[in-house]
This record gives structure tokens, sequence and C-alpha cells, in this order.
């Protein structure tokens, strides 16, 4: 079922939850893939109802990125979500979820603000404000359909460390599950964005899997310094790359490290044909 | 019953949802007074089961404000619930709401940010973080006790209007009601904070309500000019009065206007004895 309404929604949940039914929530931008799918998957194994939203959330796209360009195929998202047994998507227009006729800003709208702890690296040095955005729609979503279950993807490992802090710290009455990164055979981390990607640049953008996968290798056989294992990475770089960041830190507390140890995660990010990429492994798993 | 634990609030409230029981909560800093007292009743007259909450949340206080000096009275507050027929009363503690041993901070808390057109005016102007201290308290107990309604005192304007803005915002399920200001037979608006006047400083206080209903009266005889309505004002103030703001706005949106007309409320801030002291009226109601 298809519904653009929140109260459309609000109605069909209460009704759920009035038969004592659990509720998964999976929060998307649509242009829906395998990735996509493997998290409806799991709320379907997890949840009696699913609901899937479909949004391209203008206030998490800093004036510079890709918002209008972003892709948009709910057609196809409808229909691989029926395929796959979800109950209602949820695709609301941007007056539905931020009302008409003003600028969308922290002058008029409140706001969801992580920690600067965990904005300030990674993604969120360059992205200002993207997890703002994100925690606030993802707010938002929460409250409208309260779910027991929400089910984001490992891809956005920042993202997902920031949603649990925000859950924890707001005391939000949701359970996050976190889904593998699904790949591509070739290695490359499945992304709406490849959709950007020419078969050249498909090729190209193999390095971001390529370095972790390598930077993973080189700590099972024994290298834990952290300017070691990113020192790695370089061979692989040519000037079809722009290398945003590479990092290692605690999966959980985004605290870089010295030394690699099994809590670390390494984090990509890096641009091929004007394309942002991210990516990341965790050395132990 | 006195609760002090998340999880036992959760655990409560989990088993009256599940009896299809509405559910009321009237959050508080303690200190209760006759003010809190209707607001209780408005509780108990509107829902079947009532969470009183009794906290005094740091992070709502700037570092030079009283938050050490604040009265604390939980053995009389509870007694005072008990007398109302409250069905909890909720006494956290700072480290049950915030964790432990962390500096309470936007460098390591998610908060939640009100707009600044709402923040930037009236108490926002001289608390700087209140309104985000106030708006992250409230929505993480509004996520601990998932009431159907809660109850505030329009004494706090500033703080009903912006917490009604996050309500619509943020999509939060619950239903805010807005209930009169109690006043002493003289005037005085009750607040927790009047304990720090002496007798003396009790009597300068009634200027604040005396600013207020005179400022209606010339309204009701037509004047509506806002700076002729300010100026009726300064004949009652005093070397005892440091007035820290005379305001007329909406009080919905908390516009400034030039005339003051039936949406129009008057705010003022002043200290007495050091105390700082709030009160609003309606000119039409």
């Amino acid at each position: 079922m298809l519904l653009n309404n929140i109260q459309e929604v609000r109605d069909e949940v209460r009704k759920w939850r009035k038969d004592g039914l659990t509720i998964g929530l999976v929060p998307t931008m649509g242009a829906l893939h395998a990735g996509h799918v493997s998290l409806i998957k799991k709320a379907k194994e997890t949840c009696d109802k699913v609901v899937v939203s479909v949004f391209v959330n203008p206030i998490q796209f800093g004036p510079s990125e890709d918002f209008d360009k972003y892709p948009r195929t709910l057609d196809n998202d409808t229909e691989l979500c029926d395929n796959e047994g979800v109950d209602v998507v949820f695709a609301p227009s941007a007056k539905e979820m931020y009302g008409e006729g003003q600028r969308l800003s922290n002058d008029v709208l409140t706001y969801v603000c992580p920690p600067f702890f965990y904005v300030n690296k990674l993604c969120g040095r360059t992205r200002t404000g993207h997890f703002d955005g994100v925690c606030t729609v993802v707010l938002k979503l929460f409250n409208i359909v309260q779910p027991d279950y929400a089910f984001f993807g490992q891809k956005d490992a920042q993202q997902v460390v920031i949603v649990n802090k925000m859950v924890n710290d707001l005391n939000v009455p949701v359970k996050i599950i976190q889904c593998p990164i699904v790949r591509e055979d070739s290695g490359l981390a499945l992304s709406s964005r490849n959709k950007y990607l020419s078969d050249e640049g498909k090729k190209d953008a193999l390095v971001l899997s390529r370095i972790l996968n390598n930077i993973k290798a080189c700590y099972k056989k024994g290298i834990t310094d952290v300017n070691a294992l990113k020192e790695t990475a370089y061979s692989f770089l040519n000037n079809h790359h722009e290398l945003e960041y590479l990092e290692l830190m605690n999966k959980y507390t985004l605290e870089e490290q010295e030394k690699a140890d099994n809590s670390t995660i390494a984090l990509i990010a890096c641009r091929v044909e004007g394309v942002r990429l991210i990516d990341n492994i965790y050395l132990e798993d």
C-alpha cells in the first residue's frame, strides 16, 4: 500500500498496534537496490508488519550537493516493495514532512543535533549539517511510524553510529538493527549514487573496496599500526581518484586509534568521476 | 508510586497501554505548588493514568544560574502527588537521565534544538541554551512515558510555544494541554522561585502582575499602539526592580507586533532581590 500522508500512516499503524503486531521501519531515500532489499528482508523476518519510507530529505543535502539530481524511481521502488511483501510504502512530499512555504533552516524548524564528537569527522567534516538533517528526519519518521525495530545499512557506518547515539541519548523507544553491506560481485558496495557512474567509472570505483580489503588483510597478517595500515592505500590510487578520507576508528565510538584491534572499522570516502562514494569494513568479523 | 528508574516507568506504562488506558504526563522540576496542582488536576480529569516527573534538569541551567540552589522538596512533592491520586512520580537522577561521568554538552550528547526565531527573544535572549535543554529533556520524558497528553503551565509562555513547535516539527505523538497561570490572592504568579523572596520582596514582586493587568486594562480601553502600552509600565517600577524585558507579541508565533490585537500576549521578566521572575497575560481571554 502506497501512502503519502502522515495521518494515513498513523491510522494504519494504530490498527496493527491494537492487534499486538510488531512493526519494522526501513527508512530510505528510494532508488532501491539489493542493499535496501536486504534490509527489507531482515525487517520481514523480524517484524509482523513492515513500513518502507521513501523520502529524499532536503534538509540533509548541502546547497552544492546532489538533491535535485538524486535518482527518484518511485514506481520501481513500490513494485520492488510489493514483491518483498512490504505492508506500507510511505512516500511523503517535502510539504507533508516540513510544511508549506517556509525556508528549511534552524531559524524556523526544530532540529535534532547529534553531538559534535560524532559529527566533526568522516562525512560530517565536508557535509556540514548533514547529520542534523538525517537525525531530524529519522526521528520524525520514528514518531510517525512508531516502529519496534528500524533497519539501517552498515554502508553508512557513521550514520548508524549517530542514529544509535540519538536513540540512546533521547530514549527513543526503538531498536536499531544494522545490516551488512551488500556488494556487486566485483566488490563494489551498492549505492543509489552508483547510477551516476560510467562503466569506466565503476571500474575505477573498485579502488574503495580494494583498499579496505587490503587493509584488513594486512591487519590479519599482524600489522596494527594505523599509519602503516593507511599507507598501504596509496599504491591503489591514481588520478581518477580524489580521496576524501581514509580513517581507522573504534566502530562503536568513532574514536581514532593508533593501534588497530578487533573493534576497528576502516572507512573511506573517494570521488570517482565527481561522484562521492563511501565504503567501510570491520577488520574483524 | 515513586520510581527512579527509566525501565520501571516503561514497564508500568506498558501495562496501562495494554489495557487501553490513556496516559497524561506533567513534567516538573519539583518544588510543587498550587500551579502544579492545577496541572495535575487537569491531567486527572483528562487521562486514565497520570505520571508526574520531578527532575531538576541540569542542561537547562546556565553556568551562572540557580541549579544548585533550586529548591528540592521530593518528600513533600510525592505526598502532594499521592493526595492528588497521581499514579507514578518519576524522579530520576541526572545519571539515570544522562549517563555517568560525562560532561553534559553538545560535544557528547544529542540535543533537540528549537528554532532560533522562537529562542532568540524573551527568556532565551539571556538564558543561552536554556530552551535546547528544555526541549531535550521534554522529548526524553515523552519518549520514556509515551503519554497521550502532556500538561504545561501558561506561566512559562515561551516554553509552551516552543514545546508545541517541537511537537509539531518532529511529529511527536502527544497532545500538549496548556493550563492557566495560578496566582496568589495578591496577584503574584506562583513560582517555585518565589521561595527565594523575603516578605518585602514578595510585595515588590507584585509589580509584574500590576504592569500586565494595567496593560490589559489600557488595551480594553482602546489603546493598541504597542509602544504606548509598554510605556504605561514605567510608573510602576522603582529601584527595587530590574526590568529584563517587557514585550507584546502574537501568542502563537511570538512575532512582534506594532499594534496589539486579540492575539496579543504581554510578557514580562523582572528581577526582585536578585530573583528572576516572569509573568504574562493574554490581552483578550
